[in-house]
């Protein structure tokens, strides 16, 4: 494992002897596991952690007592976590109240820390769930009981501030590409005018629809890309589509779930609204709003495609450099925290050594990456709002190379099934 | 390649010197292009036929006397036909009139085949495709002209009659149950309560939602199974997710698209109807209208999700058990039609071989398999109509079995580019 040489740990080594508890938090990713395992098999090889705990479903399994011993999982098992998708400790989206305002939960969890003697806390997951790893951090600083706390980061949308990019997003990105190439195939293949509308993840950044520049670059993608970046003009969308069907017949759209209008107003909102300005009917989602309104501008045949949880779940399509990186990400959290660090999250740096890309590890503050969001740079999208550029492209290229070595069994994947032995 | 005892092509060989025409037509699959292969790499060694054309979009494209010069082509491009997904020659859906209404079609048809000297036609699609393979032999057959005529099958609904399964099938069914695991293990990830309804393609046939069964056996599917076979019950189907609800929590259940009521009605029908009688906002599918019922039913988180053409296209999923049948079946119609046979559609047949399975090749009249469907047996589907039954799973099985080949480059499929040189 490389790490910057920005770490320095201090001359002394910290020893802390006492049971670790490694949670899951948030929306599932392909490589989540990896990254879980990448922390039990190193806490679980640690001397000075003396038990390796599984919270079911993330906080909440601490805050019930609800804890799984990892060290009785059959190793063999263990390893399939590295190919396995979602979160296979569980997972939950529970929001941890201000401490200041009501510090109810944070006293029972360290009530738990010390009943199972818990001087490790490691914590897997995006925005909301650093928030709620630093919290704690910050509570157990407070209150005087020593636990080192560290955040690893997780999440699709490669959102979280201050690391290059999240584990789980190249994986994303890689089935993204990969699916908008399958695709664009198969949209292109009649002899009559056909659009075709993908919509992708992405609330607020557009990191995962601009995976679809990654499947254009590869000579079958798109047409027209959009994302949450810039804000969303129908007309000229309108006039765009058209455009592009006017001339070749065939045309394919992809965009983030999460375009809005310039008041902010999200172009799915509109389309379960009951003032829907367009006249028509009323529909689930981004992919079949717009897929309804170019039919009616163009005439044209539209089918939309709703990559859906497909897109954070497809272990299958994962990304060999995402699962090695994730893996790392779990592993340099114990790894640092067992040396005396705590109140950090592992980022990664991107160094480029002649050309060649390599992520190294580095530590940022809690406080730090809690609650801010990264978006795609505007100057990676071009001037009318409805393509990526190439610095994208090179951004995003290394985070998908390599394929899984996810094993199968009679035709289908093997995934864990770790037999969850409750303490 | 091995062949079934039943073909015999006669004890002379008949040579007919002349060119060819291979044609695809319908919806593309995953393997379409191994077929067209087969097809054309053989053509190509074989000494009787002088050219070997492609017809751009099927039929459409012998009557529009667009024909691309496949000799011209890059070998090593060919060979990525193999990986490549949808139809890479374009396809049609173009229905024949019948030619004792109007022969205008035939009749160009048969001009272009003298034009060109075309001897050998084979067209490779699923039922609509062979019903106009069929006519096109019975028309050269009554025009005098001597031309043999070979369907290919094609088809990820595996619906044609006569063969054990069909070209296309077995890719289709290994990504839909790796996507149902995946699905599975992302649906059942936080500790609320969660229903997921996945839509699976087929109007008339459940093969490809049977497939999700595949899953089940797997340790990671879909709580219930809903295919056409069966009539629909809506108020059994809610019952069922309730109690599975009340149960567990988690519902996961998966639909073919073409499910309906007693009287035939399409349920995804409904949904677009002014008259639905559940008082629900109008909805764009299936899995939309049944996320939306049951989330009344019982209060819970639901997500729908159609699993779209993705079922059809992802070659990064196929089987290569599929790839090399398919192959198969395209070389088998050049070999055979060299040798002497016309009118026949290339069938495959399953042999167990000491609990082994093998397919072997055997020719079927067109005649007989153009517009008849073959359903899933009402025996291999439990008496609830909600689940699938072992002997499905004893067929399905070795369809799926073996994972792709496909070259990756730079971290993506790479797909055949051809130049589509036009005669």
């Amino acid at each position: 494992m490389s790490t910057t040489s920005t770490i320095n740990i201090g001359s002394t080594m910290n020893t802390l002897k006492g049971a670790c508890i490694i949670g899951q938090s948030g929306g599932p990713t392909a490589v989540i596991n990896a990254s879980a395992l990448g922390a039990i098999r190193t806490a679980l090889d640690t001397d000075c952690v003396t038990k390796v705990y599984g919270a079911a479903h993330g906080i909440r399994g601490v805050l019930d007592g609800k804890l799984y011993d990892m060290g009785e999982e059959d190793p063999a098992q263990l390893e399939l976590l590295r190919y396995t998708p979602s979160s296979a400790l569980g997972s939950c989206r529970y929001k941890m109240k201000d401490p200041d305002i009501d510090a109810t939960d944070y006293q029972r969890i360290l009530e738990i820390f010390k009943k199972y003697d818990v001087r490790y806390f490691f914590y897997n997951g995006g925005n909301d769930s650093m928030d709620t790893c630093n919290k704690i951090s910050k509570f157990m600083q407070g209150s005087g009981y020593e636990c080192r706390v560290m955040g690893i980061p997780k999440t699709v949308d490669n959102d979280l501030f201050g690391t290059d990019h999240c584990p789980g997003y190249g994986s994303a990105a890689k089935y993204i590409a990969t699916t908008c190439m399958e695709a664009s195939q198969d949209a292109r293949v009649y002899d009559v005018p056909m659009i075709t509308i993908l919509e992708i993840m992405g609330r607020h950044a557009g990191w995962l629809a601009a995976a679809s520049a990654l499947a254009v670059e590869a000579g079958h993608g798109p047409d027209l890309i959009y994302l949450p970046e810039v804000a969303f003009d129908m007309d000229a969308f309108v006039r765009d589509v058209k455009a592009i069907h006017d001339r070749n017949g065939k045309v394919i759209v992809a965009a983030s779930e999460g375009i809005h209008d310039q008041n902010g107003r999200f172009i799915s909102e509109a389309a379960t609204s009951a003032t829907d300005g367009f006249g028509h009917a009323q529909l689930g989602g981004l992919a079949a709003r717009l897929a309804d309104i170019v039919k009616g501008a163009t005439g044209a045949k539209v089918r939309g495609i709703e990559l859906s949880l497909l897109q954070r779940c497809a272990a299958h399509c994962a990304s060999a450099t995402d699962i090695e990186e994730s893996y790392r990400a779990g592993e340099a959290a114990v790894r640092f925290a067992a040396e005396g660090l705590t109140d950090k999250m592992v980022g990664f740096k991107r160094v480029m050594d002649n050309g060649a890309y390599r992520c190294d590890i580095e530590l940022l503050d809690l406080e730090k990456v809690a609650n801010t969001e990264k978006k795609v740079p505007r100057a990676w999208i071009n001037e009318e709002g409805n393509g990526i550029l190439q610095p994208y492209l090179e951004y995003a290229r290394p985070l998908i190379q390599g394929e899984t070595a996810l094993p199968f069994k009679n035709g289908l994947p093997q995934f864990a099934r770790l037999k969850k032995v409750m303490v």
